[in-house]
C-alpha cells in the first residue's frame, strides 16, 4: 500500500510538494481557492502549501475556464492537469514557486459563501470572532502548523516510552469520584438520585494503583478537568501528559523527562541540552522570589541587608528589626528609562531621595555589592523574606518594560528549562495558618533525610517534589510518592486532618505490596504554546473554550429541558431577581 | 541514554529476562513474592515473568535469610546477587527456569497483608470483589497481557496513521453540548444557571468541523460517553479510533482500516488477510438473518418459500399470503441433539409432525435444497421477511448449543474480518413507522446512485455507510459525509423533521467550503477484548466500573454535599417512598 498524505485519496499529490521535479506529469490537486487572479491564475491552498493553477484560455477548454472562473474565494475543488515550468520572470520563491499546473478538468465539490474575514486576517480579528468560526480559524497556516506540531511531538513522546522505555499507555476513567477537597471537580449526575460522578483533576489516584497493580510503568495523555471558572487562559478540560514508575527515584524520572523532551522536541526548534539546571525551592526564592524563575535573563535578587545592618533610616530599621526581616535589591541594567520612579517602584535610583539618607561608605558598598553601571536602576525592598515575590514579579515587569522599550531582555528563540526541587511538604494554610496543608497534594513522599520531622516538625520537612519550569512558566510537576500505608495514614489523619475514609481505596492498596514509586504530569498545552510562541493555549487547541468557559461556535454549554434532567434527579435552582436564590 | 524496561531503575534485569547467558552476573531484581518455599527459595514476580531466589543457608548471611523468610505473599523486595546455573535437576520449563538468583542483600519495600485472594485465583472470584480489589486482579498475568497488548495495539495503529499516512492526532473537547436527540449523554452542569455541557457520545461534529478547518486527515484515541443505564457489557466510558479524510471515497476509508488492522495486529495472533470480505446489508439480512453475521460458520438462512407455493396447509399458506410471506429454514449439521423440538424452535425436524402435512415430493425437494444429511436438524420459519432476525438469533443460538456438547462450530482463534455496507439511510421510527429516522446519523451521504430518491423515495435510499464485523461483532462503521449544506438541511428538515437550529454551526460550516469527506470509528474495547478472547470488555480496561456503572473500588458515583452543588445552581430531587417525586 502506497503511503504518505496522498494516500486513499483522489488527489496524487499535495498542493505544497510539486517543484521542477514533477514537470510533464499529469496530477490532481484537491483544495480550497485561496484567491483567483484577472481570470487567468487560481491559486490552490491545501495543509501543506499553495499551488499556482494556470487557467486555460483556448475555446475548446471554455468549460474548465468557466468553472475555475465562477469560484468564490475559499470553494473546494479537484484539479487535474499537466505541471509546467513558469514561464521566466514568473517564478517566486515559494516552495512550488517554479512550477504551475496547466488545469485540463475541474470537478468543483463546494462553492463557498462569502466568509466573514479573510482566512489571512483571522489572527487579527476579535477573539471572540476567530471561535465562533473555529473552523475558518484554523485554516490558517499558523494553526495549521500548530496542531500538527503538537501531534508530532506526542507522538514523538509517545514513541519514546512506550518503544524505548517499556511504558505502557493504560487509560483511566474520567466519571471518578470527588477526592477531598476537591472544589474545583466537575460533577455529573448519575441515574441514582443524589449519586454523582467527578472529572478528576488528574489520574493521580490511578496511577498510583497502576503501580500498586504491578504495571511498572505508566503512561498516558490524560484528559484532566478542573472548573476555575473564569480564570484567564485555563481551559476547563485541559491535556497532560501523565508518567508513573515504580522501583525509580526523583533523579530517575527527572533523567526520563529530560530525554523525552530531548527526544520530542521539533527539529525546526533547535536542540535543548541536558540535563537541565537544578535549584532548590530556597535558592528559587532567593534568587528570583518565585518558585518557577524565568532563567533567561539575571536581575536576580541580591540580599543587600547586612549593608543596612547598623542602619539608622527609620524604615530600613523597622524592616529588619522585624522577625525574617530582609533589604532585598535588584539591579536592572540600563533601567534608568523614566525620569521618576513609577508608584510600583518601592525605590529609586541613587539619584534618589533615599541617598541623603545614605552615608557615602553605604553608598559605595552598595553600588559595588550590585555592581550598578551609570544607567542602571537599583529596586530595593525593605520588609520581611515575604516581600521576595514583590520584587519578584517587578523583575518580570521590568523585564516587560525594558522590551517594550525595545532593549532585548529574553532571547523569543531561547529553551530554559530548569527543575526545582525541596519544596516544603506542607505550607500553613491561607486562612488558618496554624494548620498545615499539602505544599502539592497528600502523596508526596518526604525527603529521606527529613521524615523523622513529620512527626515533631512537620512544616521543615522538605518533599520529594519537583517542578519542571520552562522560561518562567510552570510546565509540569512531579513526585517520589508515599508507598507505605501507615506513612500515608499519618501525613492525612495527623498532619492533614483530613478523614481518610475517601481515600480508603488507597490505604487499603498500599497495604497490600505497593512498590515505591513516583511520577510526574506535564501540562501539554502548556508546553505547546511555549514551543510555537503563542500567547495563549487556545492557539494550541483545536476548539477551545472562552474565558467564561464557554465553546463560542456551538454554543455550549446549552439549556437542557426539565424532562431530560428527570433521570438525573435533578433540577435548577433559578437566582431570583434579587440575588438569592428561590426555592 | 540506557533504553529497555529497566532504564532508569532501581532493578538492573527484570524477572523474566534472566538466563544462561547471565549466570555469574551480578543482578538487582525488584518484585512481588510471589511464593516462598521451605525457607529455600523465595520465588519474585513482576509483569516480565519470575525469578527464583535463592535463600543463603550460612551463618554470615542470617540478616539476608530472616528477612527473606520472613516474608509474606505480595510484599515488595528488592534483591541483588549472583545469577547461577540450577543444580541439575532442579531446572523447569519457565523461561527463567535454567537459573536462579543466590540473594546476597535484600530489601524490603513493602511486607503485605493477608490478600483477600491469591493472585492467580482472581479470575475464578466473583466479579465484584475482583473489581473490589483491582489492583490486586491486574497483576494477574492475564490482566498484564490485555493491558500490555491493548497499549501495543494503539500504539502500532499511532505510528500507521501518524507516521505513514499525514494523520494529525487532534485532541476535541469532551464538554461539549447535548446533540439533537442525545438522550443518552450525562449532563454536566456549569456554573452558570441552567446551563450543562454534554459528554459528547462521539466526536461527530468535530471530526467533520477539522475537515472543513483543512486539517485534511484527523485521528484521535477518542474517550465517549453513553449513559445507558445498566445494560450487559457497557460501559459509560469508551474508547474509539476515529478517524476521518478528506478527498477520499468509501474504498480509500475502508482500506486503510484493512491496512491499519493488518499493520498493528498482534504477532503472537497469527496474521490477517486483506482485503476483508464485503457483503451488502441485504446479503447479510437474507443469508444470516442479521447485520453483523458471524462468518466463522455457515448454517445460512435458505429461502425455501418456492417449495411451499403451492402449499394446502395453513400456517404455511397463510404466512405466504401476506406481504413479504416468506418461509425461511437453517440447516444445523448434526444438530438433531435433542428428541424433541424446543419451544424456542418454531419447527422440527422431517421427523415432526409437519411431515405428515407434506407431500413426498415437497419433502425431496425440501432435503434437496438444503442439503440435509441424515442427523442434521432443520430449522424452518414461516412469516414475513421480518422473521429473519428470529432464524438469525437461532442460527447463533443453535452454535452455542452444538459447542456445549462438545461439536466444535466456530474456530475460537479465527478473526473474520466483514464489511456491511448499502444500508438504508432511513428505517421507519419504531412508534411512529410513517416517520423515518435515521439508520446511523443524519451526517450519512447518500449513494450517488441513490440520491435523487431522497426527493422521491427516501426510505429506498441506501447510504454510503459501512460497518465493520469481526466474529459477529460491530466493532466499527463509518459512512461519507454529506458535504453540502443544502444537501445536509434538506435531510434535517424535509426528512427527519428535526429542528435544523441545533445544529447551525455545522450547517453554516458546510457553506464555507468543505471539502469531501468521510471516516470511521472502531470500538477499542470490543476489538481488544475480540483479539484477546476475553468474554467481557471488562477484561480489557484497567478500571472498568460495573452493571449499573458502579466504580466498586473508590465507590464512584458518590454523594456531594448540598454546599458543593450550590456552584452549579442544582439541586437534588429525592424520590419520595411512593415512588413519585417529592416537590
Amino acid at each position: 500500500m502506497v503511503s504518505g498524505p496522498s494516500s486513499l485519496s483522489l488527489r496524487t499529490h499535495t498542493c505544497g510538494e510539486l517543484n521542477v521535479d514533477h514537470v510533464g506529469k499529469w496530477v490532481t490537486l484537491c483544495g480550497w481557492v485561496q484567491y483567483l487572479r484577472q481570470d487567468l491564475f487560481v491559486i490552490l491552498r491545501d495543509f501543506s502549501g499553495l499551488t499556482q493553477i494556470l487557467v486555460p484560455q483556448e475555446e475548446s477548454a471554455s468549460k474548465v475556464k468557466a468553472d475555475l472562473c465562477d469560484l468564490t474565494v475559499e470553494s473546494v475543488i479537484m484539479v487535474t492537469g499537466t505541471v509546467r515550468k513558469r514561464p521566466a520572470g514568473q517564478e517566486n520563491k515559494m516552495p512550488t514557486g517554479e512550477i504551475e499546473v496547466l488545469a485540463e478538468n475541474v470537478e468543483v465539490f463546494n462553492v463557498s459563501k462569502k466568509l466573514p474575514f479573510e482566512i489571512k486576517e483571522f489572527v487579527k480579528k476579535s477573539e471572540s470572532l476567530r471561535m465562533q468560526y473555529r473552523y475558518l480559524d484554523l485554516r490558517s497556516s499558523r494553526m495549521q502548523k500548530n496542531l500538527r506540531l503538537r501531534s508530532q511531538l506526542v507522538m514523538k513522546m509517545r514513541e519514546f516510552l512506550c518503544n524505548e522505555h517499556g511504558f505502557v499507555d493504560v487509560e483511566t476513567p474520567t466519571l471518578f469520584k470527588r477526592t477531598p477537597g476537591g472544589a474545583k471537580e466537575f460533577v455529573v449526575p448519575s441515574r441514582e438520585p443524589g449519586l454523582f460522578y467527578s472529572l478528576p483533576q488528574s489520574p493521580q489516584q490511578f496511577k498510583q494503583l497502576l503501580m500498586v497493580a504491578g504495571v511498572d510503568r505508566y503512561f498516558q495523555i490524560a484528559r484532566c478537568y478542573r472548573d476555575e471558572g473564569s480564570k484567564p487562559d485555563r481551559q476547563p478540560e485541559f491535556t497532560q501528559v501523565d508518567i508513573e514508575m515504580s522501583f525509580v527515584d526523583q533523579e530517575g524520572i527527572r533523567t526520563l523527562v529530560e530525554s523525552m523532551l530531548q527526544h520530542s522536541w521539533p527539529a525546526e526548534k533547535g536542540s535543548i541540552q541536558v540535563p537541565f539546571q537544578t535549584m532548590t525551592y530556597e535558592e528559587a526564592m532567593r534568587d528570583y522570589g518565585v518558585d518557577k524563575p524565568d532563567t533567561r535573563f539575571n536581575m536576580k535578587l541580591t540580599d543587600i541587608s547586612d549593608i543596612f545592618s547598623s542602619t539608622q533610616v527609620e524604615f530600613l530599621r523597622s524592616a529588619l528589626d522585624q522577625p525574617e526581616g530582609s533589604i532585598q535589591a535588584i539591579l536592572v541594567p540600563c533601567g534608568a528609562v523614566r525620569r521618576k520612579p513609577s508608584h510600583e517602584v518601592h525605590n529609586g535610583t541613587l539619584k534618589s531621595p533615599l541617598k541623603k539618607l545614605l552615608s557615602a561608605s553605604v553608598t559605595d558598598v552598595l553600588i559595588k555589592k550590585t555592581q550598578a553601571q551609570p544607567g542602571d536602576l537599583l529596586l530595593i525592598a525593605a520588609g520581611t523574606l515575604h516581600s521576595r515575590p514583590l520584587l519578584g514579579s517587578l523583575r518580570l515587569q521590568c523585564a516587560e518594560l525594558l522590551e517594550s522599550h525595545g532593549r532585548p531582555v529574553r532571547d523569543p528563540l531561547a529553551f530554559h528549562f530548569l527543575w526545582v526541587v525541596d519544596f516544603p511538604l506542607f505550607l500553613p494554610k491561607e486562612d488558618e495558618p496554624q494548620e498545615l496543608e499539602s505544599a502539592h497534594h497528600p502523596f508526596t513522599a518526604p525527603l529521606p533525610e527529613d521524615t523523622a520531622l513529620l512527626f515533631t516538625e512537620p512544616h521543615k520537612v522538605r518533599g520529594q517534589h519537583y517542578d519542571l519550569v520552562l522560561n518562567g512558566c510552570e510546565i509540569g510537576g512531579g513526585s517520589i510518592r508515599i508507598h507505605r500505608a501507615s506513612e500515608q495514614l499519618y501525613v492525612l489523619k495527623n498532619i492533614l486532618k483530613e478523614d481518610p475514609s475517601q481515600l480508603t481505596h488507597l490505604l487499603e492498596a498500599l497495604d497490600f505490596g505497593a512498590p515505591p514509586h513516583g511520577g510526574i504530569a506535564l501540562g501539554l498545552d502548556r508546553l505547546v504554546s511555549i514551543i510555537v510562541g503563542a500567547a495563549s493555549i487556545r492557539d494550541v487547541i483545536a476548539f477551545p473554550k472562552s474565558f467564561r468557559g464557554h465553546d463560542l461556535m456551538s454554543r455550549a454549554p446549552d439549556t437542557v429541558s426539565d424532562k431530560d434532567l428527570t433521570p438525573y434527579h435533578i433540577y435548577v435552582k433559578w437566582p431570583t431577581k434579587q440575588g438569592g436564590e428561590e426555592k
